[in-house]
């Protein structure tokens, strides 16, 4: 082989660890819904920056200004995406006032770029901080955009996070560093005398399933495993909306059709579903700090 | 030319060659909705697998164990994708059960990753049966994803798809051959007489057209074309829902707006639609076996 | 460096300028909804012409044949993408009748790929008239589609769109040039003794805030800055729907939550919003030429 092109071929290393090194991947979260023209617009920002940047969308049907919802989608799917992956969350209802813009790494190595809200409770969590910096919106702004103000979806962050993406900047580039992010309280979950306590942190809207925030490794310290029949309660504040024994299955088909079951889900959460049937709907259960679950093994 | 390079010329054009076969194209479809999370997930599973593979969506908005709805947008697009295109279907009632999860190859060179549970039965009668293969989850589901039981969308069907779009397994790779396929019992349309019998197979929601199983060549062997006045009627079970005889056009706008039309759909099937209206609505016809179609050429 | 690599290198870059002249973009809309799979056939088609093609969607969501809301989503996004960006957008209720089926390209580079029933009028204003083609379907229609008649979305637009954004075709082999375009009759906002008058645009559906087609330099012109109190009413016909003494602020923060706020949004129009809620909702308001805003500032 010629032994000029050593170089070049160095180069060429150089320029795909640089580029690769974030996977060109950006995906965009936001309250916007897909009705008009927004999410377009943020996209096409973004494929300015870089055309062959791979633009995938978490969703966009987060309830409006439902900053809770947003940390949970991004906690329910970021960890599957490869290292690198840029996450752009946009729920945003204090734009253009003083809240942060801000670009959080974490020890995944996952780009997250959001307002600084509370959106990034759950993954910091999950995944760990490394790193957060505020967007110096003097050099990371779409060019000719400072008359608009309600709009950093499309001026701010898809600006950046596609230039964070595509290469165009580094990390460092972003901003400042700052410490810490703002975050929503949340409940822990917690076992006494092999009762368990939580809460109803979201619905699996599509099914109506019921997703608590207990994990897999408090059901195994109350001694349950698959099979078992549990004693289950459901409470909205003061009022009961469900009681009843149930059985801890793998899976759905576990039970007969339309009989309720409870298993870990995708997340390994502790989690309540009729089989081939809608649970929320049925016993009429939402989700939030105020919908608390008591679980335990039922004794026969 | 440098002859050294004719090696890595043929090596070039092997893998190109292998890549390409299958076009790197991925198209999901779910009962899943877009509301939450769980499509991202297995898209980031898939980008995980290969940043460049081009990934689409069919439709996610199956409504929820809707089987025959499941098979019918397959059947719908399908034929429209590349030779090579992989599409992922999962709407999966029974999850972690006994269901097996397949890949079929059509005879037109597309693969189908779904469970086997009646998904498949018009694109195999449509496309054609080439082999299928029952998904090997020792080797084909994604690492550390074994205690998950309730989402194999993400951690086998998205995973099996990915690498076989991207090549890094061979369609033999995905498991063993199984003989056929689960498949949904679904009518025939017939002729007698000059009178057509028919279901309505589905509608055309957005709209509100009405879709028939009648497929062109019986409405030419009734001696039936454009111009044509036609008696239709439609009933359910035992329910006569509409009667009317109506123009037998080539488009809505052969008929004065709020006026009925019959015309052949965009897979060239008989069908029913109200210029500028929604026939659905307007006579409150729905789709699947109980309701049925008769259409004759209307004497004057 | 050998010298014969010239020749090549020049090659090259006239293949990468012939082909990111249109930089692969292709952008979806229509009213087709996400239900089915319409929108994936008309994808199948554009993936078949070329696999490497970047396809976004601006939205399915326009309401069934609605042109208006098809221009505004058109207007509102296309300015972001960049030059090149062809656009495909199929509201098409006039399908398979003596309606045109055109491509525009504007001043600014972008190409819209459309039947010409006044989807263009917003984006030909706002972006300028290059060149209108008719599209010869002789030529530039997916191949053995000549049967179907209601899917020109799929068989002409979809295809002809990804063959210009492929390069496939240029510009001129679409086909012959015509004079002009239909245009909708809209509105121009005005302003006299300081009184700006103009209509309701459409609904920033989401949030439920108000669009106005009332521009920033009619704004300025009535002498109004940020900080301004503005008497501000709306009417539907002659019917008085809202009036109030009104903030006009850069962005919704800038007033309690709950209560109103005037602004310019984010294509610089002067809008109307509650801060965390819905004004459109509260006040019954809706969109159209029958919707009138009026404006003044306040005089303390």
């Amino acid at each position: 082989m010629n032994k000029r092109i050593f170089p070049l071929l160095f180069l060429t290393v150089c320029f795909f660890s640089r580029t690769t090194a974030q996977q060109k991947v950006l995906v965009f979260q936001s309250d916007f819904g897909l009705k008009d023209g927004a999410v377009a617009a943020m996209k096409g920002v973004a494929v300015g920056v870089l055309p062959d940047l791979r633009i995938y969308d978490l969703t966009h049907e987060i309830p409006a200004f439902d900053i809770w919802e947003a940390a949970y989608r991004l906690h329910q799917s970021a960890p599957f995406w490869p290292a690198g992956t840029v996450f752009v969350s946009v729920v945003d209802p204090g734009v253009g006032s003083e809240r942060k813009a801000v670009v959080m790494k974490s020890k995944s190595g996952h780009f997250f770029v959001t307002p600084d809200n509370g959106t990034l409770t759950l993954v910091a969590d999950a995944l760990g901080i490394m790193e957060v910096r505020i967007i110096d919106e003097r050099r990371n702004r779409l060019p000719n955009s400072s008359g608009s103000y309600t709009f950093h979806g499309r001026d701010v962050f898809a600006y950046t996070a596609a230039r964070l993406a595509s290469g165009a900047i580094t990390f460092a580039e972003v901003g400042p560093v700052t410490d810490g992010i703002v975050r929503l309280n949340y409940q822990k979950p917690s076992i006494s005398n092999g009762v368990i306590q939580g809460t109803v942190d979201i619905l699996d809207v599509q099914y109506g399933n019921v997703w608590t925030n207990i994990d897999s490794k408090l059901v195994r310290s109350a001694g349950i495993q698959a099979g078992d029949l549990l004693n289950v309660s459901i409470t909205e504040g003061a009022t009961e909306r469900y009681r009843g024994t149930v059985l801890f299955g793998n899976t759905f088909a576990d039970v007969a059709q339309g009989k309720p079951v409870a298993y870990l889900n995708s997340l390994m959460n502790f989690s309540l579903a009729i089989n081939m049937g809608n649970f929320a709907k049925e016993f009429g259960v939402a989700s939030g700090p105020a919908w608390r679950v008591s679980v335990q093994k039922h004794n026969k």
